[in-house]
């Protein structure tokens, strides 16, 4: 599916105008982000202006499983389910995120598919940042531009820590088995 | 084990100055570089400012799996052999890396430790970006930093990608079983 598909699935939620009215209330989730937890209010402030805010209402469908996607998201208020599909493609829920939360970083960056799916579980107000807005950062505010893409770069590196990790032990016990 | 030691080991190559006398090389190899291969010769040159280059002759182990580390690097010419331990710590053999490959972007990101060992399999000419070195090009180079950093990214994701793919398949197959 094409990213146009994404956003038109963006306008069945409310668009409450770019992020500067919430830029406090983002300050105040920092330390519960581990992708935003070193940003000072003045960072914040800043990458604030390049974000919209979106209300999704209960039960709507903010990211699909599958899509091409070219934004990240920040939860501000609200709690989001996390669903994979499981073999028989039937919704698995694998996470439950709360104020703070960011998600959908690795296809911002790279613009493929959706690893899961994003549902509203209460009322949500989600801060959205796009490739182009990114784009926009580094070539605008280079300084900030490089301190989020450092902090990408390592969660990005922790996750692949890992997930390498794990499936390190998966291998191991699978030929175990097999000998 | 500290960086500090990694950098013991690195007394064992033969240090060759910095990398500007080798643009043009690491420039004729990029197209087989997934890391490097958006860089224009000027970018390379610049980049060259803030490298090592060093020889290894074979034999030599160049990282060793667990290390902390604080480098990633670009090999010039020859080949490398990459061992990770099994789990009765004998070396198993799990890519050889030829001119253009590069390895250690995750400890040169988080300084976490080495997740493979890395040997020059016939004598290796390699390229060394350290941290510092990036930290350096991001406030000095701020659009090469910016530059780099996007790849890296980029990079990581597509790796996590192809790594939380492989985890996935393996659970569906140990559930299978277990079912």
């Amino acid at each position: 599916m094409s990213e146009a598909a994404e956003n038109t699935r963006l306008l069945h939620l409310e668009p409450l105008g770019d992020a500067t009215g919430y830029a406090s209330q983002m300050h105040t989730l920092i330390e519960r982000s581990p992708l935003f937890e070193n940003f000072n209010l003045a960072e914040i402030r800043l990458m604030s202006h390049f974000m919209q805010v979106f209300r999704a209402e209960p039960g709507i469908e903010i990211i699909r499983e599958g899509d091409a996607g070219d934004f990240m998201m920040l939860l501000i208020d609200g709690r989001i389910e996390v669903f994979k599909q499981d073999r028989w493609n039937a919704p698995r829920l694998i996470a439950m995120l709360d104020p703070g939360k960011t998600v959908g970083e690795m296809s911002m960056i790279d613009g493929g598919p959706r690893f899961a799916t994003c549902v509203a579980a209460e009322r949500a107000i989600v801060a959205v940042l796009r490739r182009e807005a990114l784009a926009r950062i580094i070539l605008e505010q280079p300084i900030l531009g490089a301190k989020i893409l450092m902090e990408l770069v390592m969660m990005l590196s922790q996750r692949l820590r890992q997930t390498s990790a794990r499936l390190v032990a998966y291998m191991d016990r699978e030929e175990e088995r097999d000998n």
